[in-house]
């Protein structure tokens, strides 16, 4: 595989074009951390069945416009080079133009809003690298997160942009659950791999089969990673007494399996501290989408990745946990 | 003109009284970037004509106790001299009790009020400028933004502070456009015109006139920016299908005035590449001004120039665009 | 005292346990600033009479695990040994045992979220640390406050723990004062109490009598702010107009209590001018206090101490006041 790898970096040196397709696939590679253009190729994959299988062609359009956009924008700022290389430039342009594919209905404006998503996600994730170096700190997804929600939110006073697939307002209520959800081997295999499908807005099992041989080209380690984590964050949630929908349908995983990822085997040495530390972190994570879900019900925008850089924040900053 | 500003300086290096009266204009200019006396006093002559034409002379008196109030504070805090002297303990002031006396029915709890603002504004300036100097950022109006905010939302659980023209508390739900609005040079050039002078929380022509003399007087390049930035601001949010009311009222222009003000002349050298960069921040301002006025409808407050300020931080922090 | 306290130190330099024990006293006593285990056996003795007086033991329980588990998370992450020492890896962990056994039903998941909350909030501690000394800052009650506000909002989404305590979401609309309340020594005596036990959510004056000699214990600098505070912070919501049953409640004191004590005695210099600029800090904490209770309004959540960690920051963080 490196051999192949290194053929593909040997093609793209003689290449422009080819360069502008790798540090593409790069970018998409980077939603899970990696920095290679076959987890990127194989990530993009996923998000066409996916997107295919769902019925929504225009949101895997959306996330190629968004990559697109997002590179060119950096390119044009002159961002550092090296990051730009290593696709650092292009995951939050990706999940811009996924996230508002996935929420808006299509439409002329809605490429033109993917466009300028994109091109600001690449000035916020050099804002964002910018203050968080005092800490030494990634920016994750927060770029992503704080852009889509403007965007999203703004698309409420806005008539050309119609958010047809947002949630609906609503009122902050105790919830209580209908009945009790069986225990069963089938649901429980379903909801851990739409878990980590649901990270790039997807809930397909073959989807996440392949964002897994995306991660594992690369680091088996993040793919074993991102399926405990899942695992992990299904049954947390199902002791908590989460909704059985919510939980089979990955949307309170998803944050919790780049927690798992980023803790386990990103940003931490491997070992039996680590995965200790990283269990607990996405313990919490799962609180913390459940809180954010809470929090965000008056305003009818989703949580995105919101709790997973919050979490992963907190728990990356202690020194003594390094 | 600079013979004119420099007797009148020397006039002030021999009067405390005068030097008062300086410090304080400038306060005034400030809110527009303008370290210059003579803005300072057209900016007070354009308030004090919106004030009285809109039948609220407390608002120009809330704007004079609150820019008095914060450099008194400053004065007794003993702030760093040369920032003093340049106005920029001053601005969050005046916009403090132009806030306050624009939303909040008149009576001696209002000026108490306006003062305790005013004076808590300087606090959080000289707080906010000590947290972003590590990263070499302006601290703009975010004192007045956080203290407005708090001051505002406090009414509601205050019996003896009526909030009488605050917004009414209201459910997320999709806008829906009632009807294409006409494009029509003279709404057009009214929406541009109150985008300038509601910066003052002023919908007023004539208001607008005087503080784009209040800018030229000072720096030809900001006035310009200013009227481009309104015009865009215009156009942006009629094409995104905005409320025609809140346009044309200038009510999502404000902030991307000073957005384009701010990265058009202030902070960034004038130049093709500068002037691109801050388009983009203006367009992107519009959406975080709808986005804003979304997210704080169940508050019941105003986005005041919260998105201004955090485009703005957004924009100047990337190394590459300096 | 003295002598008494250096018999302990004595005592607990010869036992693991009793070691264990003083770290999680002195964590008790962090609370109010207080490093001193006597201080904080009568902050704990004052919450157990308080816990029995309500009919809510499983209040004291929560404190009680809440600080264990932190302390004992605090030792696996080997955070620094002298902070270790002083409590200050524990008083978040005492404020969320004793914030979700308020305001959640007991039963065995209560106690799991507790410790999953203690822990949490001592890496939370670690990080807000690690941040805020670029600064110079300190972390105050920060890390219990964002631990909390998720693990209560979350409740919102899990059947598992119902938050029977918590208020009830509403609608955020102008609030008229039924009546005139009438000045009443009494009555502005106990609210000055409640001011003090609402610290450690009790609303109680026997308790708060206890929780004053625990300051007074250690320092009586620290319980002389406290009383000066609440006064001021009742005096100051009544002029304002706030709800009578809050003010008497303490429910709009307990917040100020902590700016009182912080910005008078523990990170000022004493003095007039230090007393006078707490004083401004004490009343805008009233503000903000009736603020964030009115924007967690649509959360159905409580304010906590969010309103005192805002405060204070903003004040400490100017050069000029110190």
């Amino acid at each position: 595989m490196k051999k192949i790898l290194s053929g593909w970096e040997s093609l793209c040196a003689s290449s422009g074009p080819l360069r502008f397709i790798d540090v593409n696939l790069r970018g998409v590679g980077q939603v899970m951390f990696q920095d290679n253009p076959f987890s990127g190729a194989l990530f993009l994959a996923a998000i066409a069945w996916g997107s295919y299988a769902a019925g929504v062609p225009q949101v895997l359009f959306g996330g190629l416009i968004g990559v697109a956009a997002a590179t060119l924008t950096a390119l044009w700022l002159r961002v550092d080079p090296a990051s730009l290389r290593a696709g650092l430039y292009g995951f939050n342009g990706v999940l811009v133009g996924l996230a508002l594919a996935t929420f808006i209905a299509p439409g002329p404006l809605l490429w033109a809003y993917v466009v300028l998503g994109a091109a600001v996600s690449v000035v916020a994730m050099s804002a964002t690298a910018d203050v968080l170096k005092t800490w030494g700190m990634p920016a994750l997804t927060f770029p992503f997160v704080i852009v889509t929600w403007m965007l999203l939110l703004a698309t409420y006073g806005l008539a050309g942009l119609a958010g047809t697939a947002l949630p609906t307002a609503g009122v902050v209520a105790p919830f209580e659950s209908v009945a009790a959800t069986r225990v069963d081997l089938g649901i429980f295999v379903q909801a851990t791999l739409l878990s980590i499908s649901q990270v790039f807005l997807k809930g397909s099992t073959i989807a996440a089969l392949l964002f897994l041989a995306g991660l594992a080209v690369n680091s088996v380690a993040a793919a074993v990673a991102a399926v405990a984590g899942a695992a992990l964050a299904v049954v947390t949630a199902h002791l908590l007494g989460a909704e059985s929908d919510l939980i089979t349908g990955g949307l309170l995983g998803f944050s919790p399996v780049l927690t798992a990822v980023a803790l386990g085997t990103v940003f931490n040495p491997p070992g039996l501290r680590s995965a200790a530390y990283a269990a607990l972190a996405t313990v919490f994570t799962v609180v913390a989408q459940a809180a954010f879900n809470v929090a965000l019900t008056p305003l009818a925008i989703p949580a995105l990745t919101g709790p997973f850089v919050l979490v992963t924040w907190i728990f990356l900053l202690p020194r003594p946990a390094r």
